[in-house]
Parts: C-alpha cells; sequence; structure tokens
C-alpha cells in the first residue's frame, strides 16, 4: 500500500481534468492548478481544492501530476520559475504523464534528482474516452522503488501501468506506440481506398480480412470511421503531429532512419496544412482519397 | 446443400496439398494433378486418385480448385493447351484459389463463361498452419449463385468464406490484406528497432502497448520473432513481394497511388536481393535494422 494520500495536479486539458475527478473520486486528496478556469471550477466542485500556481499545487503533495502538451511545456511548468519542482518537498515525487520527447523527460528526472524529488514519465494512451473511464494504458519510465510507490495512484487512472525502463522510457514507448499506430492507420487506409476504388464494397473487404493477420485494433476502430467518413476526433491530427515529430527527433538523436515513419510524417503536416489539425488521426486517410479522386464512404 | 461430390484439384503445393488431403477428409471425391510426384503420391495415399493434365483433373469433376503460384500460372493451366477449361464441363464451376493480379481473374473468368463454365476466384489467407488446420479465411469473387452452391465445399477448408463482390473482388480483398500486413509489419519494426536503440527491453514496449490501440494481430504474432530473431516462415518475403508488385500494378491500371505500400515494396525488394526471399516477412525488421545499425533481439 502506498503512503500517497495528497496529489497536485497541473494541467487540466482533454485528459487531466477527468484524470484528476477519477482521484477525487478514488478519494485522493487532490489540488489543481491550470489557468482555464471553467475546468478548475469543475473540478473543484468534484471536491478538489484549487491553488494558483504550479508550485503552491505541489506543496504539501505526496505526488505532483503535470498533464500538458508538449516537452517545453513540461519543461516550463516543472522546472520554471513558480513551477511544481519550487513548491515540491524532497521526498515527493513528480509525475509527468505529458506525451513528450524522452530527452525532455530525462533533463526534467535530472533536475528532479538533484533537489532530492523523484521523478516518473508516465505518458498514456487510450484518449479522452479511457482517461473518464479511468481505462487508460500508462507507460513509464524511472525507478522501479518509485513505480512501486506510485503503483496504487495509477489504478484509478488506468487499466495498466508497465514500467518499460529508466527515466524516458515511459515517453520512448508511447513514442513506439504512436508510430505503430500511424503507420497502421495509413496501411489500411491505402487498402480500402485501393478495394474501394477496383469497385467493392469496403465492408465486405472489412469482414474478409478482420479476423485474419491483417485484423488489429486500429482497423476495428478506425475502418468504420472511415467507411461512414466520419472523421470526428477521437485523437487528433495535430496532436499525432507533435508525435510523429518527437519520434523523429529522437530517432535523429539516436542515429535510427524511420523512412515510413517520416512519410507518414509529411502525409500529417500535409494535412494540417489543408486545415485538417483538429480531425482525427483516421482521416490520415483523407490523403490517400484526395490523391485517388475517391472515399473510402460512399 | 450441394450437388458438388467430384473435385479436380491442381496445384499440390504448400497450401495444396493440405487442402486436397482436408477435401478428401470431407468425402469428396477428389482428382488431383501436379507435375511433383512425392506430393501426388501423398494425396492418393490419403484417398485420392491422380491423373496426367489438367484437362484430366477437370474431366467429370463437379468443381476444379487450382491453387496456383501467381496469374501467369493461372492463365496457362486453366486456359492453356490440356488445361482445366478444356476438360471442364459446362455447369462445371472452375475455383481458383491462387493469390493473383484480380485482373488475371477477370480474363480467366471471361474465358469460362464463353465455355459456359462457371468460375469463382478464391484467393486465401492464413497460411500452411490454417491449410492444414482448415482455418483459412477465403476471400471470394463471382456470382452469388455459384458462391452458393460452391459454399459448402469451403467448409473443410476455411474459417470464413466471404463473397466480396464480382470476379476479380477476391484477390482485390487479399491484395488490400497484403498491404495492412505488410505496412503494419514495417510499422512494427521501426517501433521496435526504435525502442530498442534507446535502450529499452523490447519486450516491455511489446506488454505496454499490445492492449491498446498499437495491438494487432501482427504484433502479436511478428513481435516476438523479431525479438527472437526468428525468421522462419511463416509467410515467405518472395510471396509477400509478389503481392505487393500485384497490388501495385492493380492500383496502377486503376490510378490509385500507393506511396507507403510502393516504399515497403522497395524495402521487400532489397531483402530480396540480400537472399533474404524464403525468411518470413517479419524479416521487413532486418531492413530497418540494418539501417540502425542494431538488432531487435539480444
Amino acid at each position: 500500500m502506498s503512503d500517497i494520500k495528497n496529489i497536485g495536479f497541473v494541467g487540466l486539458g482533454i485528459m487531466g481534468k477527468p484524470m484528476a475527478k477519477n482521484l477525487i473520486k478514488a478519494e485522493y486528496n487532490v489540488t489543481v492548478h491550470d489557468r482555464v478556469r471553467p475546468a478548475v471550477d469543475e473540478v473543484v466542485a468534484a471536491g478538489g481544492s484549487s491553488v494558483e500556481s504550479s508550485a503552491a499545487a505541489a506543496a504539501g503533495a505526496d505526488a505532483i501530476i503535470t498533464m500538458l502538451p508538449d516537452g517545453p511545456d513540461s519543461e516550463l511548468v516543472i522546472l520554471g520559475e513558480g513551477g511544481v519542482l519550487e513548491g515540491a518537498a524532497p521526498g515527493s515525487v513528480i509525475v509527468d504523464m505529458s506525451s513528450i520527447a524522452p530527452a525532455f523527460s530525462q533533463r526534467i528526472a535530472a533536475a528532479c534528482e538533484a533537489k532530492g524529488v523523484d521523478f516518473l514519465d508516465a505518458p498514456v494512451s487510450g484518449g479522452e474516452p479511457m482517461a473518464i473511464s479511468g481505462a487508460l494504458a500508462i507507460m513509464v519510465g524511472g525507478k522501479q522503488a518509485v513505480f512501486d510507490r506510485v503503483a496504487p495512484m495509477f489504478e484509478p487512472l488506468g487499466a495498466s501501468a508497465v514500467l518499460c525502463g529508466d527515466y524516458g522510457a515511459g515517453n520512448t514507448t508511447k513514442l513506439a506506440n504512436q508510430i505503430m499506430v500511424a503507420v497502421n492507420i495509413a496501411g489500411v487506409s491505402e487498402a480500402l481506398v485501393l478495394a474501394k476504388k477496383a469497385g467493392l464494397d469496403p465492408q465486405k473487404v472489412f469482414d474478409a480480412v478482420k479476423g485474419g493477420l491483417a485484423g488489429s485494433n486500429v482497423l476495428n476502430a478506425k475502418g468504420p470511421m472511415m467507411m461512414a467518413g466520419n472523421f470526428a476526433p477521437g485523437f487528433r491530427i495535430g496532436l499525432h503531429q507533435k508525435d510523429l515529430r518527437n519520434a523523429l527527433l529522437t530517432a535523429t538523436d539516436l542515429a535510427v532512419p524511420l523512412p515510413i515513419t517520416a512519410l507518414i510524417q509529411q502525409i500529417v503536416g500535409s494535412l494540417v496544412n489543408q486545415g485538417k489539425a483538429q480531425n482525427d488521426h483516421s482521416a490520415i486517410a483523407n490523403f490517400i482519397e484526395d490523391m485517388a479522386g475517391t472515399t473510402i464512404a460512399d
């Protein structure tokens, strides 16, 4: 059993807000900070407290969760003036659940260690629906003892939490996850566009292949969206663009050429240029559809 | 119930031989032809009859199955001198279960129709293990009434048989299937190579992501092979090369650009040049590993 009772929480966006509410429901004392007032009010109404800075959210907390858009945001909110690390007591743990480049996680971890504060990077997969239902997949980087201490706190948030390695390993795993997802969406897109332009009913193709080696969670989740021409998010292309950029930056640091990921990043960039950043990432199909002059949906 | 009792079967390769034996086990009268004597002997020992030409295998048959490497083989064996169509009686049905370009299926179908012989293209997915266990996924193109007549004959062969559309639709669906599979293998490869070179244990990455949107039958089946460095087939790269070539030829005919499939075809061609045509298609990972100077396996 963990000694964690008091949680600071910074970043009440689409993901952070339901996560904070799930921790309150699990009877943690949750103190939140965000500049967006309606989100703060909603979490306070659910039983949380609010404070006016990240440092104040960290003060007196056993664990401080940050849930922010990208690496520079995490760095600023945790290490900046009035930031989490300023308020965090030695022996407390900062759990950055943002999806960022692993190099940022490693830099932040080093700064925390220097102040005697523990750190985990713990990005998640599953999107808003799983954040709400508390069924996220949590990918963690850091020390085993710290992970063991924090693990009970992950229970109201996730269906699984796996320690993948040392600092940054959670975010490296998340990048690997995002590569697999983006590439698979692109493959499903090319396959269904080809079938449609050949005159087939994509639903029949879907039914014929889903049980075999081509079967995947992407096909099951995104195939029907493509067939319906429904690209409402879900997970936004703009966020997947960020993840692919971080994957390629990390791959460049490690001297790992990723030709397929790079091609799909170019496609995603083109879709963002077309104003589709807010569409679901299944709209990668739009690029293939436009090239072929057809749509998977009727 | 079907009136099909007597089956001609041409092509006793890795797939055809166990399929013919499953039909014999289901008490069909099976007459086989192949130039490879040991395969013929094995099927005769299991209760089949053998004849010396494709035309002779078709003579007196209610249905004739062909299971051959590629489109030109199907065309020669079905339409050539001494071929299946020469021996097939009007009202019988030729079921070409080879994986070939849909344009070949359509040409063969037209020649059969002209002689009053029915035709289905019915390629399969699942490889040798599913051929042996009679659990193939069968993707069918042709007329509904012909499909309905033949459907009982598919039962000893497959776990599913789906009529996907008119002539060629079975093979178009198979190409869509092979695109999804090849692209997904490549995505899993890039993700696991990146994670490994970042210092992570690929098994932990696998465990952390397999239940989420990145989860797929490819990840479950091929991820462990990559992590073990075991690229024994399975499904040979040389055959996937053929399928991707047929996919791109078909896509060119239909004016459908497939940039990701094309890139992966280039990678597969490189692996074949390196003498890896007989390796499992999961060896697509080798190309990414070589570029990165690391292997997913320890």
